[in-house]
């Protein structure tokens, strides 16, 4: 056996308690590892699977000391995490992926300075601390521009869209004094993500580049495979590499892309690197033998990691709201993966739940 | 929305806390519901992934009213739970299978009566109550011949072969006075099982059959495709429907086979049935879209039941004792699926995991 992995039986913690939590407790115990979610809400998606909850806050000193003495790694499903929790549980524990990963992923600015860094292309873009940089950055960036807070921003939320110059004083004020990026706008042909893994070894693995359809900033769907030809997968996987060598991370992540047509080519432009399991990455449940949740357990247990191809084609598709509540007639489609989070309340927006429908594999385009 | 299927967010509780609970729960989890455990044993591996554990005997009367109080519909994953909780359960709650296929699966005598009454042909067989039996069963059966307890053996516990008259006495003494069925020695080319399930609506699917090979008389591997043609194939999933149906079963089943060559074809000869998902039908997590678990919680929840068709070939293979300690090295396989059950003691002969290899589908014999 190797000797750096967790023996079956250890103790992985999670710092969060939604769906992405619920899939890699589930993946952690197939594993033969039990798992403590750090989680406030006491009826959280991820609890009623996983071993154990500790209700608390994900900063609070008593909680994560438990969390430090109770497990053999720690892990979370979510970017918002307090940095200084990860750091202080890191002093004590391994922690995987860390809180490096964690600061660049919570500052778009940040996160956008690092891919250009390493070579990658992203849209052009200027931070906006105070009012007149806002100026200043559409000159950098040109119209149409979005206006973003650089941290805590998700699903479309703390987001405004300039075309005009007269949109800026509104643009401006929609972000409540929190500094800000302007990016500019991208026409984009589609958008695409990668859903990577990094070993302890320090390799990395990636699944196949999976094409996304939002609806109202939020995921609709991902569909394997995608329209991108060889050398943009190739591409994908080289900027993945190269953010996860930089942060010397450990675990799964996903950086998502702009895909730009040029010729008969794309060009990939990388526009939000999330540090953890990935909604665009739920297909690999259905179509791969190795899930994403899988691969991650794998990566921060020392496992090695699994094997990313896939046994069928598949369009995901995320269950919002009161879409979940039809469950009976969408598991009666004949090739399709239901999969639902334990959700007490079906509210408008709340992603619910994803179905996957698989098909015979395809060629590769 | 099916009017009959349960809600997500339903109880369901399941009787028994093994392995084959713990993938119980984990697939009601996928589909939104909620499970709680009753058994004794509190560090049973179906709890570690279940909302709640009642920690308590099987038929403790406080332990089945809170069960009745709290759940939506009861199942259970073993076939030796007692009849008369089971009962008691029914007069208050849907108990799904219920006691009927209980009774029979605990009777070697009333489960073989059962085939033959059904039409499907078994070994030869006679009951033993006293030491006088014995002698006019061989009669009956003949020798080679295998004395078992009628009641409560598996895995080759409470079984004895006769090989000559003289091997009677003995035989018999292993009894230790308990009823036994002395069955004829079937001299099979391969044993083999079908996994099926019957909805509410009486609707009855079966996955592939699957050739399964024992060790020391616990199942080794199952490899599925088979070594059946497709008329042996029909008659298995005839056998299965028709013994589903004189049972008014809902939920998932397996009968295992003795398949005697005969020709070019195969007779097949019921050996057992099993009320429950079985272990000869762990590939179906791994190569099917909707695994036996799914298939079991599809049924008693009253949801349409699951494609049974398989995107891939494969052997699972059983981990037994020891055998789970190499994780690393089984994970480190590039198409194969490691399924561990969390149990704390790797005991010689105790199942503590499986691992499923697939490969590309192959074409039906």
């Amino acid at each position: 056996m190797n000797t750096e992995a967790l023996a079956p039986g250890s103790f992985i913690g999670i710092i969060g308690g939604g769906q992405l939590g619920r899939m890699l407790a589930m993946a952690a115990a197939r594993l033969g590892y039990r798992t403590i979610i750090l989680e406030p809400d006491s009826n959280a998606p991820a609890a009623q699977v996983a071993n154990t909850q500790i209700v608390a806050d994900y900063d609070d000193p008593a909680a994560l000391q438990q969390l430090a003495d109770l497990c053999d790694v720690v892990t979370y499903e979510f970017e918002n995490v307090p940095v200084k929790a990860v750091q202080w549980l890191e002093s004590r524990l391994p922690v995987r992926p860390g809180s490096k990963a964690l600061e660049v992923a919570q500052d778009r600015l940040m996160e956008k300075a690092m891919a250009r860094e390493l070579g990658a292309e992203t849209a052009l873009f200027s931070a906006v601390a105070r009012r007149p940089d806002l100026d200043a950055a559409i000159r950098t960036t040109g119209l149409p521009a979005v206006l973003k807070t650089t941290r805590l921003g998700y699903d479309g939320k703390g987001q405004a869209k300039l075309v005009r110059p007269e949109d800026a004083d509104t643009a401006y004020a929609a972000m409540q004094g929190k500094m800000a990026i302007l990016e500019s706008f991208v026409h984009f042909e589609c958008e695409v993500s990668v859903i990577a893994a990094r070993g302890l070894s320090g390799e990395v693995r990636a699944f196949e580049v999976s094409e996304n359809v939002h609806r109202n900033h939020i995921l609709h769907t991902s569909t394997v495979p995608s329209g991108l030809g060889p050398e943009a997968q190739s591409k994908a996987l080289e900027i993945a590499s190269a953010i996860a060598a930089h942060l010397d991370y450990v675990g799964v992540f996903a950086v998502e892309f702009f895909a730009v047509r040029d010729g008969d080519q794309h060009r990939l432009l990388v526009n939000e690197i999330a540090p953890r399991v990935h909604n665009s990455g739920h297909w690999t449940e259905a179509a791969c033998a190795i899930s994403q949740f899988e691969q991650h357990i794998r990566a921060i247990s020392g496992l090695p990691l699994g094997n990313t191809e896939r046994h069928s084609d598949c369009v995901m598709e995320n269950l919002i709201g009161s879409e979940a509540d039809k469950v009976a007639d969408l598991a009666a489609e004949p090739n399709a993966v239901v999969h639902l989070y334990g959700k007490a309340e079906a509210r408008p927006g709340r992603k619910m739940g994803h179905i996957t429908r698989i098909s015979a594999r395809s060629q590769l385009p």
